[in-house]
């Protein structure tokens, strides 16, 4: 296998133990992700977005054993000789697998078979990364990619146990409820006081470029870097927030044919959809079903869980637009975005947080972080984009198709994971994600 | 709630020790049942006639609540009122439910929420049979029916048990292997050699009497006790064998449409069946997924897991028939069927078991235990059927439609709960239980 | 091809002639069925279980050619190599056609090209009939079988035809209304008054024989004859009517699971069931889609277009219940049912009609003809029953399964088709064909 | 209704006299269109993409009488109170109306009816046109609308009718064969001999103007007018060709995931796709349903009939790519395109045809006419697109997802309708449009 991956990323050979240190990291991360389960959490697949944990945890060891172990580990053989079946995701290359509508009917292996799987590979792993200086950089690229696609798991991970907790009439929390919780007044109208007024942030049109230009690691769908033709336009400075989109619902947004493309107004109408996903009245006040169990719906904070339709339905009911994937990025290298303010995984509070009441009203805030941007761009090949060979072709290029751009990251994203250039992609219609709106005009 | 069983069962008031006694063995059965299990293999649904086992651990409790405690045991509160949404089966009178299709998305409550769930009604169950001796009739009918209720999920847990295990490509063992597994020779020659010949018994003609007419328990559906009407006819002496049945298949049964029914055809090409439900060819010879994983099949054993319209095939490719619900009650009360040499749940093999080479031939064999024997008859009312008053009402009359009857019990029932008279259920297309061939002609 | 049906008929070879002139006329109804029809009518399928009239009349036709003309009349060829794909219905003896969703997806070949198949088929069964008198008993038995096969779809054309005229909103009407339309008051309980009062009938228990013994011609299905058993019952001296039907509506029948079989209950959610088929409330008044137009629902008629699980809940509200087959049989003998009175295709009414106000009630009346009446027995074999060898063994013995036996025929049946022993069969969920309600108890 | 379409177009109005010529002409061509249909081609829907001819003449009608007869002529009635439920597309704004699905169901009212529907419309048309100097210029842009909106349908018409043939066995022909068959040799070679060499002509990179910009009619989704930047490109100087694709199939393209994206693999599978739709393989060549019935296929013509899937997996497997819309937009005024060779419906040829031998190789042939070019660009709203008020608010605007823009015109559209600017569009998956291959790289 020379060379899969000249196309995937650039990265230069880190020294093999820091590399080392971080594989256990990452590694780690997706285990602490996974503590608060019960083995019976690990399993089902409520819908068929969803991927049960015990699958994700596996998966991601495969991908390791697959495109690591057996390639540059001399004299290795495979863990067990049906996991390939069990835990490849899509990777026709590898043959045949397990219906992905079928993840969950399987109670076996185990979850602790699961988690000596991810022992045995992780032990195999170390062995191989004190080979890693005689190793060629293919090995390094490989992984990176590996490290790069656990930590997308993770962010799957969070929103898919966010799901499987969500389906009980239970309402169990993962986490404990923060102890900050909004003290003295709970009222609508306080809460939506204490936020800074929107404003629109103007950024000049021109020639820009995009993607990714670096030396670190990329997907190859960030590449070739381009240039991009841009308006005038204006972005708002921060997300539309719960309260905001709560006037859209009261307004009448679902009831209104007018607002939304035709897809979307058929799903309004065959899911009955009447509130972002997770949200429902108890007692006359919205709820929403979050990592804390169900908690009243927060008004200042950044909308999440709405489809590419509701989010377009809203912009049009506000008098306003989505970005095109060409605006934001170019907005967000204009305005400077850094990850530094805004809310990733590793805070474990798993929502996005509200704007501090003195933010600053001409600073574009939570471009990175807090939750994936909808933009009214396809999901496509950049100019000059190529599909590797082998297997990891498979890996982004074949899914260039019928799905919309998001930007940005969202608070279950790992803050080391974004990239201003980061293209994550969703089918118009997908909800369980922390997906939330960026108005432009 | 005024004798809302009278239709149901005529059970003379047990001493209340003796039914506490029984109480707690048979609730003691399920958990044993369960024993084998990992949390993980309590939660999955892999088809929709598959429950949870931690569904069925929860309903059978839910239902000694719900009738016995909420009705007898003064000041019982519900022990939490979510329960009866998740563990209500299918009572329209008794509010709405989860989605039997969505059983296996609930990994909530966990598995150890529902074994303290049956502990505080066991616990208050004692409370209530310690009142017993001042408690109507009524009560003690509703404690039968609990019990045997409980006994009709033991069987569906042992069936639904070996499916969920079976998806799984590691085929994993809920029971060790029997060490009296076959010696010797392997052959399947060899092993059908054993087998005593065959024999067709005459049953003659004339009006019997069938349904129950005891002073014991039975289901509502087993009366009224009515006179019917058979001629002549023959039955075999035992079931039709996995090497008989082989037999069909090599000839081509799965391929020739003149022996099935149309919609049997349609499933035939549609499923792409091509033998009994769990055989798959290994090696080039074909074997069975069991309670004790992957197993050579046993050419002397009990044919199982097929549909009716699989049945019916066979029946018609041997020449012969299967036998009417009359017929089948009017024979085994003719040859004195009796269980004491059947397989039952109490023997824990959990398969059906090949006749001694020396078995008699004149004898009629496995009427009872071992494997439910399909009749050409649909499950409808007997004269005089009433359907009880209230939620019971819902327990047998509402699927008295498009269904078949099966008689006699199979290796998976409990000896204590079958009857001559007792009359099982199935859509023709089933083949997930013990489900076999009786042929008449 | 050796006396197939040697199990079907034991008609009499009847002179030749006279067959002809059968032939002539049977032929000649189907065509004057289709009269008032448009091209456009004749090719539509506006739900699976309809065919479109085009395919009916080439059917009946393709019968013809392939079981008469093919086997008896040297030379013959068919008329065109694709018209067995088109027109073959469901015997898979006769090789792969058209799956019968898509028979409304097919504009050619056109009604004319039909027609000029069927006059060219007949100009040649004309020669085929010119010899029959040197030709076998089988080919007699074969004419008979296509004569009545011609009827069975004389009875779907007109049943078909309504429900395709009814799916368009300007409710065209096939017959111009009758003349005798009521007069006078048009008020439902002026209506209702004039019935005489429904009366029960007993009918003495004992085994009385049921099925063919005759010596003309029967389906297959009415054999064995054999004996059964009964007990003392009584039947009901008419058909329910629309009046007491929209009782049980209003009586909130359709609101009430109590009264359905689970599955029926089902069926009225998914489907929003509120009355039977073609009914809908028009200025407050129940109106029907009738053969001709859009009509005032008649009190005094007999319901029908109801289904199986819609007569069973009727039966269940009214405390009483439907009769088995064996019953039905029993007792129409017993009252010695003729069908002079009933109403039948020859009527050329299209709808059942009301009793006379001075009808006897001591007389069981509309047993032939009118409606179908739902029996709550399965169609099964009658012991005895062989099915056919080669095409027309699949004729009637695939279907016996999963479906309700109908007893006594139509308005839609020819009055030459009818017997006592006639078995009718549909699953429970069908509502397009003339059925309707005999109470028993 | 105050100038409803002032974003729509421009057009200046156009005299009476010239506008009534017109009227008639384009409302003559979609009858002449169905003249050699018979009735029963009229009222299938063998697919839920096609609508039934009838459906398409009586809608075409139906919006003349809602948009212009109700606005315009004063005290007008409608034709018929049920016809708007039956012949309204989608409009939401205009209530509601038959399924989609359901459109081949409905036999009545008759074609005849609706052929007098037609020319009542006509006649009042007639007298509203008669006004036109007094109407105000809304009046026009209606006028423009309601005739390049059956322009439209002429090109659904002659796509929906071939489908509707195809599906019948007996392949009919719509039009007679042209008498200018291939003669002489019929041999492949020989015919792809005549070809000229395809050659790659550079289009440079810059900042171009897309959209409509004229003072003649366009739809709303052309504009607004706008620059893009575009890179140093090469467009293909003539579609690909049935030849060329005749080798994709042969090097085994339909068998080999890597040139497919994710949801085209799908469809290749489930659907299995192994030819554009038409083809079918017979005595061992390739042949294709035309509108003149089966044909051998011309390996020089251009290949259609394939989806955006198919189109993109032949470019895959070639070593090209689609085009995106800006630069075929660009291209095509770089290269100055213009209808005057291409083949368009007014040909009455209804299937693309070969360039000849003698085509000018640095010349870009086939822009305009013969087929739709997929560009790999979603149908988004260009910069400054708004949606119109009212009805014609849903006309494009509620269907920018998930679909791709095709580009040109084909031989199903009037030569009238096309423009340079004009975005047609589809989802990914559909075949039975004239859709063609454009390579650029």
């Amino acid at each position: 296998m020379s060379s899969p991956l000249s196309a995937l990323a650039t990265a230069a050979p880190a020294a093999a133990a820091v590399l080392a240190q971080r594989y256990h990291m990452v590694r780690q991360r997706t285990v602490t992700l996974c503590q608060p389960l019960l083995p019976e959490d690990t399993v089902v697949q409520p819908m068929i977005d969803v991927s049960p944990p015990k699958w994700h945890l596996a998966h991601v060891t495969w991908f390791f054993e697959t495109f690591l172990l057996k390639e540059y580990l001399p004299g290795y053989t495979v863990y067990h000789p049906d996991y390939a079946f069990l835990f490849n995701s899509y990777y026709n290359s590898l043959g045949s697998r397990v219906n992905r509508a079928d993840r969950g009917t399987l109670s076996r292996p185990a979850l602790a078979d699961v988690y000596r799987y991810r022992a045995h590979v992780d032990e195999q792993m170390e062995k191989l990364l004190a080979l890693a200086d005689e190793l060629p950089s293919d090995f390094y690229e490989l992984m990176e990619l590996g490290l790069q696609h656990e930590q997308q798991h993770q962010e799957l991970l969070a929103t898919d146990i966010k799901y499987i907790l969500s389906t009980s009439p239970l309402a169990p929390a993962y986490l404990k409820p923060a102890t900050s919780a909004p003290t003295g007044t709970n009222s609508a109208e306080a809460e939506a006081a204490s936020l800074p007024e929107v404003s629109w942030l103007p950024v000049p049109g021109g020639i820009s470029r995009i993607g990714y230009e670096g030396t670190g690691f990329c997907f190859d769908n960030e590449q070739a870097p381009h240039e991009v033709l841009t308006a005038d336009f204006e972005l708002q400075n921060r997300l539309v927030t719960n309260g905001e989109y709560l006037q859209f619902i009261e307004a009448g947004g679902y009831q209104d044919f007018r607002y939304w493309l035709g897809e979307g107004w058929d799903l309004v109408q065959t899911q009955q959809w009447e509130a972002p996903l997770y949200w429902m009245l108890h007692d006359g006040r919205w709820h929403r079903f979050t990592h804390h169990g169900l908690q009243p719906v927060n008004l200042t904070a950044p909308v999440t869980h709405i489809s590419f339709y509701e989010a377009d339905a809203y912009a049009h009911w506000a008098g306003a637009r989505l970005p095109t994937e060409p605006e934001w990025e170019v907005a967000a290298r204009y305005f400077g975005a850094n990850p530094t303010t805004g809310t990733f995984l590793e805070s474990n509070l798993l929502d996005p947080q509200p704007l501090p009441a003195n933010a600053d009203p001409t600073h574009c805030h939570q471009l990175l972080g807090d939750a994936w941007e909808w933009t009214y761009s396809a999901y496509h090949p950049y100019p000059g984009y190529v599909r590797a060979a082998g297997a990891l072709g498979e890996y982004n290029g074949k899914f260039m198709i019928n799905q919309m751009v998001l930007r940005g990251g969202s608070c279950a994203t790992p803050v080391s994971h974004i990239r201003l250039t980061y293209r994550n992609f969703f089918h118009a219609d997908k909800r369980w994600q922390f997906t939330g709106i960026r108005l432009a005009r």
